[in-house]
């Protein structure tokens, strides 16, 4: 058996395995250099205890989600990806091996969505996994952004809601995602913890959405349709109005669709919440991308949802970290 | 008293507190938007109970250093400061009051170096502090790179080593900082862990050095000397020399002058640590800042050292976070 990995181990087992294509200077100094572009950057933090628990899935499945959340981040800007950092905070009791997985879950992803290292830092924890990404993508003229929303845009979520929140329901009983593979695509054996650590990619949709100019808004969800939708509109100080029963909803594991209660609060979604004018709608029609229409922005301020022909305020609930 | 901050309440705190001067998009979107020009990229995570105690100093001081140890880095590859990112995950147990004072700690550094807040994240943290920060730096032409010295380079050093290490040495004795004045300078209570957490800026040297293509090479000092030095030396194969009387030593709590042991195994330095062409050498004459040459670039890899009329090779031992 080897002795476990000091620093420099690791270093060149990141060198090896990622590459710093595209930019001047890569990692492997103190600082990475970029050529001359307009970039969008973002940053995301996992935490071990809060983000995510050792057992429920294997290393790599937490590695894919890390990069997964800070993707997300540049698809809801309408950026290309192009370039990540990673900061490491590894406890004692992870194995060698468990951090190289969870590198090459990030490796998978990274090279999937064709994203390079530009360097990172790696430090030792006292207890918890941490894991530090900062994203970075290119950015055309107009990105999306929140705030410009116009009263009578209509809004589209860009999957169906809850599964995240189920998966999360499972995991706190007990389920345990056993097989993450890398290659070959989610695992069959529990289709919802796959979707928790491995959201589908926006990146394209994002893109497509800014370029075309199709949306005025967006936001990514990542802490629930309501409360997202809330900070979406804060800006403009509009409101929404939502068709209950057009909500997308996930089904759970017995194959039964989530409460829309359940739809509208579940967090880590990591899909694209947009608002589109009128005017635009029909530019939808040539987007591969499922979109699906759930309501329009409203003068009045709040959310509210209309079902069974009934209207009603809701609250913008979600998931507040320090609640 | 308050009820604690929530994560909104937070994010409006960071809002007030913090601009995003010149970016097209700042903080408060998905992701933040920069201008064309040439970036250099960074990051650095600090991890209470691995670099530093919560006794140890006030929270102003953790944050100040979060953000110098970065711009530390930038200050190695000879750029500019511009913008940074700051993700949080806080432990309950922190009161607002402190993470308040932690992120002013930060923004009066900030202030200082003129750089601006571009984004991060705030998340829980089961039982410690963690703050991860990226930062962000215009870059001009020549980047002050690893690799790149030659053989007769002349080796330097900004400033007397062994502080951080004699304050560590302190810290885990019981020794506290009481005050740390973000307006007016270190204090003198306790100037050693003042340096702990206040390390000078390098920014402006780093920058002469680059622009003027003054150094053939450059890496900041944060795990100790010759840790650092055979980093710097590791790509371009060459070894050095140095001369033992000439490491210039910081002075303990008694006033002594550390030994030169603990002078060249001292991280967390934040000082530059360079290697000069002898036909350079004169241009130094009309930099403001100290800087100690301490020895030569030599053909033969490995560190040796000079003293006492004896040369002997030294362990390029210092810092290894998994050792």
């Amino acid at each position: 058996m080897n002795p476990p990995r000091k620093e420099k181990e690791w270093l060149s087992f990141i060198d090896k395995n990622f590459s710093s294509y595209g930019a001047l200077v890569g990692n492997g100094d103190d600082g990475a250099v970029l050529k001359k572009a307009s970039w969008c950057i973002t940053t995301d933090l996992l935490m071990e205890g809060v983000d995510f628990e050792k057992g429920w899935a294997p290393a790599e499945a937490v590695g894919w989600k890390s990069l997964a959340v800070n993707l997300s981040d540049l698809a809801a800007m309408g950026s290309k990806p192009l370039f990540f950092l990673v900061s490491l905070a590894i406890p004692s009791r992870y194995k060698d091996i468990e951090i190289e997985n969870l590198l090459l879950g990030i490796k998978a992803l990274a090279a999937k969505e064709k994203v390079s290292l530009l360097g990172g830092d790696l430090s030792r924890s006292p207890d918890k996994l941490v894991i530090s990404i900062t994203a970075l993508g290119s950015q055309g003229e107009k990105p999306l952004l929140r705030g410009k929303a116009r009263v009578g845009d209509s809004i589209y979520v860009s999957s169906h809601l809850g599964a995240p929140k189920e998966a999360l329901k499972m995991f706190k009983k007990g389920t345990r995602l056993k097989v993450f593979p890398l290659k070959n695509g989610p695992a069959k054996e529990n289709a919802l913890a796959d979707r928790f650590f491995r959201p589908p990619s926006q990146s394209k949709l994002g893109q497509i959405l800014a370029e075309k100019r199709i949306a005025s808004s967006a936001i990514d969800i990542s802490d629930g349709l309501l409360l997202d939708l809330s900070r979406l509109l804060a800006k403009c100080r509009l409101g929404a109005v939502l068709q209950g029963e057009a909500i997308p909803r996930a089904k759970n594991a017995e194959g039964a669709f989530v409460s829309v209660e359940d739809a509208v609060t579940s967090g880590e979604e990591q899909t694209l919440l947009i608002t589109v004018p009128k005017s635009k709608e029909r530019l939808l029609e040539n987007i591969k991308a499922k979109l699906f229409k759930i309501g329009f922005v409203s003068p009045k301020s709040g959310i509210w949802m209309e079902r069974k022909g009934k209207i009603s305020k809701l609250e913008a609930a979600g998931f507040d970290h320090f609640e």
